[in-house]
């Protein structure tokens, strides 16, 4: 059955590969599966047609026959139960690497878009210089738990997992912050995760589309 | 097999059912499965033996036997994978479902916690104020677009679900800001969650700790 996906027509990160798209398309070239993308630009995003598949008016959004799905997490989660590749086989280190899905997406994520969303939203704000110190300070607290908890281990709880996939994708978007240099094992996790054949082709992929959108305007 | 999560010794909500255990004490009773409870007190959440268990040092933590999770979302699903009354039994059904999970607490979630978070940790900063309108519409977004979804249902889709007992969860956080004030069908939507049986219970028993912890003062 043909999976379809949705994906920023000209993505704010400049084919970076920090919007959400990125990790399901790094998903599903896991698992070998193909996809189509469709495109939607920001307008589009707030009408009907795309609120009937996403509530919240985001991206990605998932089509498989009748099957509708929003949010990367659920997503993800989805293909890794119907593929090898992202979950263990054996049912409590599959349940311990979900936690890690939900710990990237509710614990980690969350101050990092903070801070990445101030740095664009509030900029010009009186307050922005004084309140900079203080979500940093948020984000470096999950840095330095995370830091720890993975110590000199390639991956957070054995082999690599959905877990690490969003972990990676999550920690990708506090590196234009700087905070990630004092981590010097969360950077060389991250360069593992980008190493991955799955993770350079979902990136070439999603690269592609930003091209095309700078030759097409 | 005996299941034991943890909660706080002494919870900063006061007994009014905000903290994370109350999700998985609603969850436990949906499905009829007793539990024991650890309560860990804010120092001993920073400490090693609790860290081992949540490397981020918060609570709800759940273990069974040789198992331990994390991250009320993971638990939440771990507890409805494993019993009836969760999540349905129509794959598609369950994954749409498991989309509400994430929804709830990456999308809807976080605007929520920054609002309230603010106004505990930034009341006496001298932005808090020239800030709070932007926080609070963040807010409203979100609740604008659910309220829409849920428009004149009794639940997210379909039967209640584990979507449904997350998102009650996390609405009943922006309670304190006065803003689902505007919007009806969500404050019935919570009612309805309230008014389950399960809740009551898991309610009740998380307010006895909070008054046990006063007494005990």
């Amino acid at each position: 059955m043909t999976i379809t996906i949705t994906a920023f027509e000209s993505s704010p990160d400049r084919g970076r590969g920090l919007a959400r798209d990125m990790r399901v398309r790094w998903a599903l070239e896991e698992v070998g599966q193909g996809y189509d993308v469709r495109l939607v630009s920001f307008a589009q995003m707030k009408e009907a047609p795309h609120l009937a598949l996403h509530p919240f008016g985001q991206i990605p959004t998932y089509e498989e026959g009748d099957l509708a799905l929003f949010e990367s997490g659920s997503i993800i989660l989805h293909i890794a139960e119907r593929h090898e590749g992202l979950l263990p086989d054996d049912a409590d280190a599959k349940a311990r690497a979900i936690s890690w899905m939900f710990a990237a997406l509710n614990t980690v994520e969350p101050p990092i878009v903070d801070l990445s969303m101030a740095n664009v939203l509030e900029r010009d704000k009186s307050w922005f210089e004084a309140r900079l110190p203080f979500l940093e300070d948020q984000v470096r607290a999950r840095l330095d738990q995370l830091s720890k908890r993975l110590g000199d281990n390639d991956w957070l709880d054995g082999d690599f997992s959905a877990g690490d996939l969003l972990m990676v994708t999550v920690l990708r978007r506090a590196e234009s912050s700087g905070l990630l240099e004092a981590y010097p094992n969360l950077r060389a996790y991250i360069a593992r995760g980008e190493a991955r054949p799955a993770y350079k082709r979902a990136f070439g992929d999603q690269l592609a589309v930003f091209r095309d959108s700078q030759a097409a305007s």
